[in-house]
């Protein structure tokens, strides 16, 4: 199978740095193909601006959708978004691997998200209707593909379960795994998260490792996280709200796992 | 008093940019002095690395936190981040405006976190002892300045509301308002949102814009949201999970607001 690596951290020499190798090293092992998109390495342009059409013309008013529209129907991208999508296309599975930086992923990556997911590739695909609110959440380009998050955090275990000051850690990733991930269609597995990085040392690095490697041997096999697709009858339209009989007593992120 | 505007849009002419002028002018009629950081215009670095330390020699390993603490406790910063502290503790009020994209801030304005929020300066402040886990979540050097967020989504209401499908706006906007305002002491007053921004013409931008007036001529006055402060007694040192007898029957996010 094929398998992209996205992965944003600064420094080879780091915990995420060796876990970036191992994780090449252990899926060419099992027969599978990777190729890694080291952003901090390709030195990847982050914010998202007129630049990333090649159609612009200096003066003319910038949108950031609808030029994104554009440029994507009409083979204008830059050559990094199109090259990164054509890497997405051929993926079986996507593995995000980063240190959580306030509560999220790092710049460089978010920036990756927003110019790759062009308007016609990962948003704005599919009709919109009484019926359907276009194809997303649960359907879209990248529907039948795999997705996992591989995250690192300084913060304690405890600080991320249900009642940690940090918010519980499936919360704070709901808007990368729902809103990022299965939006444009993938299959999202459990993600892989390794705590109090600080204590990691040679004695302590071999499970967090096995850990891992266990986590990508069962990479085509571990049962997704079951967010309710949105065009499958669980929420109104064009409301986008639950369903009255949907889980009725629930509200927030938590609501959208059956 | 003194406003600080970190404003992430790459276009003037759009419905961000036109809010953010107001908004200046609003604030300065009132008679406070406004300073703007335009993100996009300020062509500001987004990515974190090595090159944020003036004291940072080729091919030495980097580490993102004891790097950002030595440049910061030894005046090696680079003259961008020390600028942007400047300007943080000068501020009276910080007003954060973005469109919501991909159900965070935009990749510049995280970077823009990501690298003023040093170790010294937003986090490893204060003792870390059985009464205290630093000065944070309610504490440290932003305490006694306010912070509040000003976002444009393309989304409807309903698809941001207790059971819409991306997510309750309060959650979704949990990780900055927590985790990156309330974290290194601002108070935070609830957020502006503007949904549906592509509805939003000549006759119905009025309304839009007074409401943020409103929101601006009472910055002073608006009562902050009850984020429950770290070391005020709701949570257990070292673990930081609020104690049992605190909104007993509460987990997630809500329940670190009292």
């Amino acid at each position: 199978m094929n398998v992209l690596l996205v992965y944003a951290h600064p420094e080879p020499k780091s915990l995420n740095g060796s876990l970036k190798d191992f994780t090449v090293k252990r899926l060419e092992d099992a027969g599978h193909t990777v190729q890694v998109s080291d952003l901090y390495a390709m030195k990847w342009k982050a914010p998202l601006d007129a630049g990333d059409s090649l159609a612009k013309e200096s003066g003319e008013r910038f949108h950031p959708s609808l030029d994104s529209k554009h440029a994507f129907e009409n083979g204008l991208q830059s050559e990094d978004i199109a090259s990164e999508q054509e890497k997405l296309l051929w993926a079986d599975a996507v593995i995000l691997q980063f240190p959580l930086w306030w509560f999220s992923m790092p710049a460089i990556l978010k920036g990756w998200v927003e110019r790759v997911y062009a308007y016609g590739f990962a948003y704005g695909v599919g009709e919109h209707s009484d019926a359907r609110w276009g194809e997303r959440y649960g359907e879209g380009k990248l529907a039948g593909k795999r997705a996992m998050l591989v995250v690192t955090t300084g913060g304690w275990e405890s600080h991320y379960s249900p009642r940690g000051i940090n918010g519980p850690i499936d919360d704070v990733l709901f808007p990368i795994q729902h809103g990022i991930l299965y939006y444009p269609g993938f299959d999202v597995l459990p993600p892989y998260v390794i705590y109090r990085t600080s204590r990691i040392d040679k004695t302590s690095y071999p499970a967090v490792r096995d850990a891992l490697g266990e986590r990508l041997d069962n990479l085509w096999t571990t049962a997704p996280i079951p967010f309710r697709p949105q065009n499958g009858g669980a929420y109104t339209i064009p409301a986008l709200t639950l369903r009255a009989d949907i889980a009725p007593d629930e509200t927030g992120f938590a609501a959208h796992v059956a």
